[in-house]
């Protein structure tokens, strides 16, 4: 139960809130003071989170302006830890009400019943809904504007949905340009027709009451080299430690990642050339990172992505009940999800993990 | 520089060493006090990591017998920090001397040389050697014999080398037979024939003066259901965070991972049913983790091992010069890597998969 | 800048706010699922060290009363981090911009210019301010009632005012009733007349524009032998670090404490005695802990508090004036704080050092 | 459990060992690369600690000289963990054997013994033993070099033994002459006349078999200002962390400490003033830090340093016996501990809390 929700060596932040609780929110201890935060720059960021924007994604209507109640000053930070405090207004807990004791399969209904003894808070998955990506984009396009200060920029896109592959980021010279193009996209792909093809692939899931994943792929560029230390806190172990907080988040891959298993030693190597006395290198394989350090080259990951859990169908599930100790038993029951969900979560990861990766990182140069 | 060697929250697993220092070790802190460590077992699975064992692998010949200088008393945990000392006898530095400024492309020499200034220790990859996977198992064992205790088992196999798959775990009935039988064996597939395969495939690179990578595949059984945190400190995320600790590890997926995103979210959740007023599922997608806590059934993960960057073969790379100041600047090299190396390091890093699921899932529990 | 606010090895406290920011609050992770708060219960604990109560402490008014945004379904907990937002409302800002650039001796301005480069809040002492000890007694608050479920009190008393010395609790045998019946008076002495001489003694130091300080006794009954670890995890390293958290402590010492220098170890030593076969001692100089581990007897602490810096008296001071750089210039200058501050800070640190200890036990218990 | 024996935010120290183990030893994580060691000066901090120099110490002989297994190359750290091994030589195990179940009062034997069951490492008071601020002294004495390059100079004197006083460090003007000039005395303390005085009333303790008591009195100069952050990671609160994990200190001042109870707020603020534009402080009651955070002054603490708890009179205590569970029962018994102890601690605790301090100091400024 320790450091459940806090992440951080150096900014350390603490996420709080659940579904359906008065108010979801974060802590952020460690920024430095001096700092202009543009607060409509990260209202931005986060409306590309937020649900109920598109047929693609939940009618939940949330406005998810965050109140900084401390730690800001005119719109500068003082030191003081910053709170973010987001009310949740547009909860309909009734829709919950019934299947209170039936777990959704996929979900963390089951295993949040046994951990916390039929006591956590159920309605909307509580602490574990993806309505707590919030307020990690709230700590996350903090430390994006300021990283973006000292030239370091990252950028996500939907890498695949379904099997239905888009263009990848050019390993060697992935640029900003690039990054702020996809973006501004409201359906963030490299290539706008296999967009297209992914949206109906995305809506014909949705017709048939069911839901697709898909994979995300994120690079960071401007990182310098010497980042990261070695063993357990090298740059993926702490890319990987946040972003598994993202829920449906499946597996991650650094550089070629999985694909690196099917090269040789000498295909897989990327040589090292000298230009104008400066290290670079020819190929990016390694994605930006070699014994947990970066290298200055792109950094650059791939996140698995499962297909969203709440489907409309009907499920195999069980009803349980307390036995009035700490134990349980378990009846058949059968299981329709109703409330108000994502076909597909894999656009709204986009911004996630590029929060998750902005404060990974800003953790590192801190 | 914060925390790099040192992991776990209530067991604390603090690794020194170099590949060419006088020694290497481990610390670890938290370990109950009346435990009886088994130090013929340890030393066994040990073996299984050590080089000099096969053709397949590095010819340096280490005796690999820690020394435990504290903690035990009689083979009894006290409850003191237990600290286990390898002396580094097998050295052949000059080897290195050579190559000193010359980063060998793959291999985290130029990352080290840029944050470290140079300083770091270049033998043999220094504190980033694989070597320093030792004292990973020191503690990884001692976690094993005390999981083993308490009804958990884990056990992994080379799921694949160089695109040659092995058969998988049965994701739901996987059983403690296999996972001993496997365990046993010199080349650690479940299916022999295809092990053969793969040993071929790797002296081919081999001769060649080149290499191959591949994939672990892990199952934990016995672990019960509730285990874990949520948000950061999921069982994903733990051990995520320590299996990046292996040198050569890129990817890390749980259950059908990456395979997850190819299928609808009616294929991809698994049902739960009721068995004499237990709860079990039909399936195991989810590799017994859903919202980063344990839902009761095996715990299922992948990892990718890239090729060892080790090869005999003449690579580009470049010499680099320090500046006199924090600078250097670099001139064209050829590198030609001789030393003694495994040609493939996917068998060596089963047990350390293991070691290191070990330690996080122990951890977890104390 | 790493965890500033922030404490707890398995219940983590992130304290946030500042004096005269919107908010000041605390989110607590890691108290467990399925406990009932009683939040009237917790309001009179605030009470105790509210703002506003007497003509000895200060007159801002502040309503004290939290808002649990997230962690509580009904007043129970549900495993998700608590979090309790509390607005600040009596806030008169304008006392602090004529003495914006002239730190108050005594006070944090000076350093906290420094250490942020005057993007610090100054107001009221900003993140330092003794405000801030609300969220610590909140989070105090909670842990009180879990301990007291677990038969364990914790009750402090004033024990000094500027010399003026009140009775000490027995080291042996203080007991529940003494602990409740002093915790329930408006000023908190052990001997009621003792207080009466204490109280005119900060009256009188009112009256000159000038302030005491006092010593602060805290007891724990109840605490079963063998919390705490060895070396720097000891229960006194965990409460010192705890109680320095508190603004104006200056030092803290566990049973005898200093005193203990003045006495022969034949003296000092506490000797043991078998009573039905279980272990007792004849006295209680070690204050409960032994090698930084409980022992069983009554845990006993005591902490020196500073004179109240803020005085209306006029003192010596600079004027700070940024150089447009990271540097600064001063002058001289001179202050007379008006504000409204208490002349003896000693009755309000009472219930923030039980606060702080019932942090520090339940943290050591979980 | 947790951390028990680690300390420190930027740089891991782990401490191993048992009094009568192998070996003690400790790694220090994060120590920056390129740093040369000056491993004579290095023995000679550690000679100052090192029992069997005078009639006033322990009789047992350890040659005291560490190993680094790793970290270090020719004498320059190389960024990797420092591994440092003792070897505990002089151990006469046997004087424990008698008293194996009978705690000595004052000492850890009872609460080791609650806590660990009776499997703990009862020996010369195992891992609690004082032998285990050696490893504590190396980690001490390489950052007192490593602050020494950064113009910050740490010394500590016996300020008293059992109730006889030393004079004090100038608050203001402390210097390093000073400092230098007490530390390179056998028996360290300012005036020369007072520590015979303090050498007799030792002296005398050890002829009755009884023992003494004191007082340690440290100064850190050339701090900046603006070192240490907010509420719970202050200075105080980061020292007070690890002094307390110096065996037989029972309390911890700043500043003028307790004394501060004593004044008016507007005798124990100090006054700031303006020379050449720097900001000083016409006296030094705060000790150096203010809300946490270093003013730039003077940082000044004091230790109380109980008598030693080891005597060679009869004591009263029990005999412990293990019901065979988890308890235990026990009887009434006499101790008389020989072995080989120090009558007086307090001189051998003075490059302790130097050596703490400096690890403190160090962590801060990485």
């Amino acid at each position: 139960m320790i450091m459940a929700s806090i992440y951080g060596n150096n900014i350390k932040i603490s996420i709080f809130g659940q579904s359906h609780s008065e108010a979801i929110g974060v802590v952020m201890d460690g920024i430095p003071a001096g700092i202009k935060i543009d607060v409509q720059q990260l209202q931005a960021f986060l409306e590309r989170r937020a649900p109920g924007r598109s047929a693609l994604a939940s009618q939940r209507m949330e406005s998810d302006v965050p109140e900084f109640v401390s730690g800001l000053i005119d719109g500068v930070t003082c030191g003081a830890p910053l709170c973010a405090v987001m009310r949740n207004t547009d909860v309909r807990s009734e829709d919950y009400l019934k299947i209170r004791d039936v777990p959704r399969p996929g979900h963390a209904d089951y295993t949040a019943f046994v951990k916390y003894n039929g006591n956590n808070d159920h309605r909307g998955g509580g602490h574990l809904s993806g309505r707590l990506t919030a307020p990690l984009c709230i700590a996350g396009g903090i430390c994006l504007q300021i990283l973006e200060q000292k030239g370091i920029e990252i950028g996500a896109h939907i890498a695949e949905i379904a099997g239905v592959s888009d263009e990848a980021f050019h390993p060697v010279n992935v640029c900003s340009d690039t990054l702020k193009a996809v973006k501004n996209k409201d359906f963030p792909t490299l290539c706008d027709e296999t967009g297209n093809i992914m949206k109906a692939v995305i809506l014909s899931a949705k017709n048939d009451g069911d839901s697709v994943g898909g994979i995300v792929a994120c690079a960071v560029i401007g990182v310098p080299a010497g980042l990261g230390d070695p063993i357990f806190d090298g740059v993926e172990n702490r890319i990987a430690n946040i972003v598994f907080g993202i829920p449906a988040v499946r597996g991650i891959e650094f550089g070629n990642g999985f694909a690196s298993t099917l090269l040789r030693g000498s295909a897989n190597n990327d040589a090292l050339y000298a230009e104008h006395g400066a290290v670079k290198m020819r190929s990016n394989n390694h994605g930006g990172i070699l014994g947990g350090m970066t290298s200055g080259m792109p950094l650059l990951f791939r996140v698995a992505v499962k297909p969203t859990p709440s489907i409309a169908q009907a499920q195999e599930s069980v009803r349980l009940r307390s036995d009035g100790g700490a134990g349980f038993t378990a009846d058949r029951a059968e299981i329709k999800v109703s409330g108000r969900h994502d076909p597909c979560i894999v656009p709204r990861v986009v911004p996630c993990v590029e929060a998750a990766a902005a404060i990974a990182i800003l953790d590192m140069m801190i």
